[in-house]
């Protein structure tokens, strides 16, 4: 794999951007699913009515801790709430209130408008893993993940036809500082692909430069009235905001930037070991993190979060892919849509170290519950292993793959005649078959989903061409895309600008690390 | 793995028998699953109605055949339909409503009453892989398989927690003269596990044996009164009943025992392209063949099956774990409780040659569709590898392990005050932790679905161990499950009149191959 080099090729003049221009193949990305299926609910409107009557009684006598931000205390004040030290009790049906000046749908632009992304309603759309410090190749084995695997994970995401979004932390670059990093991943994402992509949260700062990066690709006016992120922001769970979160989530609120307010939970540490318990508690810090956004700016896009793991008691690892996972996945769903949020939960997740069966058993059980459950915006789609400790190439395009799937199952049973088919049963008849008649031709090249790396051939055939299991086949498809990898055209002044903003910001102040 | 010799140590006399009694450990075995969570509807109202009327008109307009069966030709005259040749029509409604005597839920008794499993309703029984000619294990990659092979998965079956059934053929003993495996094969079942298991239907004379030797092992009087075998009867799709599998079901049917109503669907080969034409002919399918049994004898418990897989219209194999086969499975469920009818569909689905990623995405879609549509048995629930070509030692228990994730997310979500934890998160707290909170130390022994196969170590320890993928941790339990086995007790006169059943069968006819 090479290094990304594609800031300093453009750096030498205009030639190399036009000639990228010229040449750039037309990539097809899928349109985000639009669901045609009902969404899996497994609570009775009455569990419902007693979760969310729990989370209220939480807010009001538990409360919730807003850590290291003065400021946001006051706000609470200001608002009704009981404010004692750090602790912030919100009276029975204040935060929900509060919450429902968020938008059940917003649009996310790309730079691309035809990349654009509607994010609500039954919509789902798929971005690929996030936050890794190590990265995993067939070739590499397992290391610290650098920029050029960075640069390589958002190539292969552009070139990845049913993932819709670029992403933010695809990996950390940990060679570069970390208060520098962000304005790498930045223009990466800004220059290499032209998909929506998420902003920085890990420094009020670093949330600032994200916005001054984007107003230079999209423009002051443009960045002004349309949304052109959407950032991670944890919750710190059990009920705790803290002051870096949150002051990350204050810049994109006013500039009226989308943020992901997620609970992070593994059950049986951060939450109570029963699905009711942690939905009840993940509800809690939903309605109380929205609610502050809305009092920092009301219409700010958010996105319920909610991301779930069980723990293994006997190790004290996260495990994934867990029945308790899904049954709070699909539970979180029906409390978000009741909210009127748009609905962020699941992603590839598994433990395994390896992409082997352990890794595709727990990442299958987790991307159907994400579609099943009414997910709009589906973080970790593609490339996460070991518990997201790394990033993994093969595993990036295997799951990629498998996303394809849920578009086809998205689409539901499509019941016009020609779906209903009574003439081909008609014209084959009993003892027939269905593999030439007219009805087969008309329909064949569109009725089955096809996946694009996954062996189909006879095992003579496949013994044949070497054997190859699924990940050998993945690591060829890896090396294929970014070989075929050709970037996307952007207008030499804004490209210039970018890479000036990130070597004068990067001149500004000494790298600093860990 | 061993060769299993229990008939021969048994024929030494009662002492062996008489000390397996001793020392056999007590197997634990799951409860087959009820759910406890609402099944997946794909189809409104009106499209069921649609699919629905279409299967009538496909019934009294095209018809269905019965092949080389003049008798089942004459009963459905009398019955009231229009029979050309081998062609029957059947009238709007009739069909519907012969079904109408098949009951809604049967007990498949086991010779372990406590592994009875009540098939039907809200309930999910398991059962292994059925047909491969091969099997494949980490060791001795594929070959045909052998008795000897036979013999060690239904060991496996019955080691397996979460697998309620022994199944059937769960592969070809292909070292055993074709008119002579069916009696070593049920021989194997009734001695080797005390799990309720499926008859022979390659023949009506092994249906016939499949039943006399029931007669053995249950008793006459009992058997007149009870179900103890579900057999598999496949219709030769598009609408075609062939005389072999016919005679087999109606020896099954007079005798009050189960069958699998099962079209086999290859979409695009032996069904339209379409999910809805599908269904159509599949539901079509069902309602001529359960019509059928209930003419032979009015209340013989019958299952409303469908094996349904894609067709990669590029090479022609099928394909597994699809979306398209996703929405049949669900579409047909709905079918199926409209009807009245246990449902039998999905399985550990997988096209893969090898036990790898691509065979755990494929085998997990399925396994989850499976769960969530509703249905009552699934067959090839564990073991199935390369599309049905292979039975794998490894994937048999990896996919038996999964099988324990259905069991947990079946239970749906507590909401007893337990469940509701509101006295943990207060306890916990804004910023708290939950590892040693009273309700973790009183729940956490059953909060989570543990595997007891992957792995969840940290990266270090696994590394340490040996860095093993899915697979070699699987070939691992396949060796300690086979050495820890112990043959359930069985009464010696039975065992030795099985044994000598099967002896003056063998006896009786010439070694038949191919």
């Amino acid at each position: 794999m090479s290094d990304g080099s594609a800031g300093r090729r453009a750096r030498g003049g205009g030639g190399a951007a036009r000639r990228a221009e010229r040449t750039a193949v037309s990539i097809e990305t899928a349109r985000y699913i639009s669901r045609n299926i009902p969404n899996y609910e497994v609570l009775t409107p009455e569990a419902l009515e007693i979760i969310e009557t729990n989370a209220e009684t939480l807010l009001a006598e538990i409360g919730v801790n807003f850590t290291d931000n003065p400021a946001a205390l006051q706000v609470w004040r200001d608002a009704g709430a009981d404010v004692q030290g750090e602790r912030v009790r919100i009276p029975r049906g204040l935060a929900r209130t509060l919450c429902a000046t968020a938008p059940g749908t917003f649009t996310q632009h790309a730079r691309n408008p035809a990349r654009n992304v509607e994010i609500g309603g039954r919509n789902l759309v798929l971005a690929p893993v996030y936050g890794p410090p190590f990265v995993r190749d067939l070739a590499g084995g397992r290391r610290y993940a650098t920029i050029a695997d960075f640069r390589n994970f958002v190539r292969l995401g552009y070139m990845s036809k049913w993932l819709h979004h670029s992403g933010g932390t695809v990996c950390e670059p940990t060679d570069v500082a970390v208060n520098k990093r962000h304005l790498d991943m930045l223009l990466a994402h800004m220059t290499l692909s032209d998909k929506p992509f998420m902003g920085s949260v890990t420094e009020p700062s670093r949330a600032a430069d994200s916005v001054e990066m984007c107003e230079i690709l999209f423009g002051v006016d443009f960045m002004r009235e349309h949304t052109v992120m959407t950032s991670l922001i944890n919750v710190n769970s059990p009920m705790t905001f803290d002051g870096v979160m949150m002051g990350a989530l204050e810049i994109y609120a006013r500039a009226g930037q989308a943020c992901i307010l997620s609970p992070f939970i593994v059950g049986g540490a951060m939450a109570p070991t029963t699905v009711a318990g942690t939905l009840t508690q993940v509800l809690a810090e939903v309605l109380a993190g929205v609610a502050y956004s809305q009092l920092i700016r009301p219409g700010a896009p958010m996105i319920f979060g909610a991301f779930v793991t069980s723990i293994d008691m006997n190790s004290g690892a996260p495990t994934f892919g867990t029945p308790e996972a899904a049954l709070i996945t699909y539970g979180a769903g029906q409390l978000a849509r009741r909210l009127g949020l748009p609905y962020r939960s699941s992603g590839a997740f598994c433990g395994s170290k390896l992409p082997d069966a352990q890794a595709a058993y727990e990442t299958a059980n987790s991307l159907n519950m994400g579609l099943l459950s009414g997910v709009n915006f589906m973080l970790h789609a593609c490339g996460w292993l070991e518990g997201g400790l790394v990033a993994s190439f093969e595993k990036f395009v295997m799951d990629a793959d498998q996303l394809g799937a849920l578009h086809h199952l998205a689409r539901g049973v499509d019941m016009s005649e020609n779906g209903q088919a009574m003439d081909a049963i008609a014209e084959v008849g009993p003892g027939g078959h269905y593999l030439g008649c007219a009805h087969t031709q008309a329909n064949f090249k569109d009725a089955f989903w096809r996946s694009d790396l996954l062996d189909y051939k006879p095992f003579e055939t496949w013994e044949d061409q070497g054997a190859r299991d699924t990940q050998v086949l993945a690591a060829a498809r890896v090396a294929k895309m970014l070989g075929d990898y050709q970037q996307p055209p952007l207008d030499e002044g804004i490209h210039q600008a970018l890479i000036d903003f990130v070597a004068r910001k990067k001149e500004a102040e000494p790298d600093a690390f860990g």
